[in-house]
């Protein structure tokens, strides 16, 4: 008698779980549960707006990793702790770009690439000219280079259908452009902004900080039209680039780390994540504050529902996306050191559009487990879930054998605003912040609760 | 010899032509060509900037008709004409809602629901009674709402994932809401915007208009708030609620219709469409001004591409969807009294956002043909193919026999700005208004190439 009572009591606990409940059940909570809930929107409102601008190393940063801390500790997270790390760190004070034509003096809106050094106080004055590009460049004279400020003008190919192709295609004279131009001889780099608007906002971003370069900055795509038109039909206009920036050897950051334990493996880490660190010249809204508070809301849907999760779910505030990758490398370093069991890994680095898809690096057994959960989340708005690309965050741990996801979302309106001051909080939609948080959560249910292949 | 010239004359023409391109190809030159081009998006601005609040009637819906009108004329399309009818009218002048608590007034913001009547010059003044429905006021006692302003306050489920969902749960209020309450003896009626952000924007919409009803108008949500908050507070408080509109027995109108002829079977029309009116508060940006401009540009495309069409084009920018829905009854009705072969019939009034798919009302053999042609859609946006509700404005032709679709577009941010001043220019996103040109035209080129099963 005494049993059967236990065990009907039992029997209630367990109907109650959500070990009973149906995936759709679940997954319907759980989007029940953020459609109405404004928590990750207003932590991104506070990270936009008390900590714009935060490049590794800079106030900001330290603020936004606070703010994010601070947070975890109040939702209840089972652990949240700074994992630190030495890393190189570089500064961007000020930019400014002048065209000299006579008396005339025309100003073009400017920021350095990172991670450019200082020009001397009075600027480099130079005579530029102008290429499509570093095939163009390496065609050219080294001796009509020697001097000069190489402008690379090629813009976004606006029509690919996805913008990350148009920003892909564009992207090298940024990234490598510097370099080149250093080699043959340029005193300075103007580099048109690689996104898919005609606008006045500079686009920065990192050149390849492994190699030497002159000081470089990205200008705006009308003042890139502007300078290309001015070149064009004058001869004697000279450049003047002004950058202040400070590169410092050695300085302390760290990754913010939060996790709720898994009950039945706790050692093993499903790891979700963003990075908390921006551009100096943007708020950083879609890249990637929205990431972290994202992954931060899947914490909160699960504490909340009280999803038991078998795993620990651990979410990642990763420092240094943009220049370095010191934060990536670092958590890798950190892993591999304490053995840390790293289940899998899901990044939100690609803006925070209407959903579209996950991309899986990993095994083809991995893959094709995954991707059958696809259905399961499409009236959510996934339409594909498939082999490719994750995070530059997560990357490093592909060769601890890690299984890698990125989130991916509608991308027409992303290369607008990536890495400039048009990346604002207001350009964020509550319902599409939400709809990822909830298939981020969504999918680790499902990936917590049935496993991996080996 | 002479033959063997003329044979390759000929197949060097043909060669050059659209026919002998794959569809594969063709498609990829009506994006190459869409992606570059800001003729729509400027036709937009200027609707919206010159024409905004273009509500049947208005002087705004003639100056609507005459941009575009000018547009196909310029654009070379072989025939553009206004189809004329008699409708009724309704204009609204001005609302205006104060809470009237002692000395205190506090003024709501708010807009008269179409086609309500005035109210005498000094307001009604009577008590608020809230409700979440039209059911809660079918339950209460009729005593209790003679005399009274009914105010349904039933707000969207933004659990809904799709927000025309979310939209369909709570527009009964708006729509029916008004004559219910006037059976029942009441005085006047407020309705919560049917709209998905807690903003101060009114938004409006029409209510049954072949039924009676008291002076009715929507407040903005954040007023629904405040009053429902007030109401529940306060047993004294008295709504003033002032309402001047105009009613016309009959006015005369036009849709603005533009073909582009086709090359074999000239009098079948497959027509491609947007409504042209917008309510009086509203700029209508995403409705339907975008869905004027995209089907529009579907015309020149065709005509830049120099596809040749075997069917002819026939693009309508059709009156008054927002009212009593006069412009697409006389479309239907001219096609009969005329002979019109409508071979097939698309309307873009579903938002202007990332694509998202087509909708088809038709056979099933014809939905099946039509839904083969995803895939090669599916590089542009179309996730979807599928048996599905077309447009209001088309939706007539129905009882002719006439196959229908309506395009889809992302819905996550469209009940934002539905019927309200926040459906702005600014809310239109170019790349996602090219991708809706391009599929529209897309979609054509291939039923037109292909016909349709009988």
């Amino acid at each position: 008698m005494k049993l059967s009572i236990l065990a009907l009591i039992f029997s209630i606990i367990i109907l109650k779980g959500y070990g009973q409940k149906s995936d759709t059940e679940v997954i319907r909570n759980i989007f029940d549960n953020v459609m109405e809930s404004d928590v990750a929107y207003e932590n991104l409102r506070i990270l936009c707006d008390s900590a714009p601008g935060r490049l590794l190393g800079t106030p900001e940063s330290y603020k936004a990793v606070e703010i994010m801390q601070k947070y975890f500790e109040e939702m209840g997270a089972d652990s949240v702790f700074l994992q630190k790390f030495k890393t190189p760190a570089w500064i961007c004070n000020n930019t400014e770009v002048n065209l000299l034509a006579g008396d005339k003096i025309t100003s073009l809106r400017a920021d350095a690439l990172g991670p450019s050094p200082s020009t001397p106080k009075g600027g480099i004055t130079a005579q530029g000219i102008e290429v499509m590009g570093i095939e163009d460049l390496r065609a050219m004279d080294p001796r009509d280079i020697k001097g000069k400020i190489v402008f690379f003008n090629r813009p976004v190919d606006f029509k690919k259908i996805n913008t990350f192709r148009g920003y892909g295609g564009a992207v090298d004279q940024r990234y490598h452009g510097p370099s080149v131009a250093t080699e043959l001889g340029a005193v300075g780099v103007l580099v048109r902004s690689v996104g898919t608007r005609i606008d006045t906002f500079p686009h920065t971003g990192s050149a390849n900080p492994r190699k030497r370069m002159v000081p470089s900055a990205a200008i705006s795509t009308v003042d890139a039209e502007v300078l290309s038109a001015i070149l064009k039909d004058n001869n004697d206009v000279f450049i003047n680039l002004r950058i202040d920036t400070e590169y410092k050897e050695e300085i302390t950051s760290f990754n913010l780390i939060a996790d709720i334990r898994g009950s039945l493996f706790p050692d093993e880490y499903i790891v979700v994540a963003g990075h908390i660190d921006s551009w100096f010249n943007s708020p950083g809204a879609h890249d990637d504050g929205i990431g972290c508070v994202q992954s931060a809301d899947v914490l909160r849907i699960f504490k909340e529902l009280g999803i038991k999760n078998k795993r620990s779910i651990r979410a990642i505030m990763y420092m240094d996306e943009e220049l370095f990758q010191s934060g990536g490398n670092s958590y890798a370093e950190y892993s591999k050191v304490n053995n840390v069991n790293n289940f899998l890994a899901l990044e939100a680095d690609a803006g925070g559009f209407t959903p579209e898809g996950f991309n899986v690096d990993a095994s083809d057994s991995v893959i094709s487990i995954i991707s059958t959960y696809q259905k399961l989340l499409e009236p959510y708005g996934i339409n594909y879930i498939r082999k490719g690309g994750s995070g530059v965050d997560i990357g490093p741990l592909k060769e601890l054998g890690v299984p890698l996801m990125g989130y991916r979302t509608d991308p027409q309106r992303y290369m607008d605003l990536h890495h400039s001051a048009y990346d604002t909080f207001d350009k964020v939609h509550i319902r599409e912040l939400q709809l990822g948080s909830g298939n981020m959560a969504a999918i680790i249910y499902l990936i917590d609760k049935y496993g991996l292949p080996e």
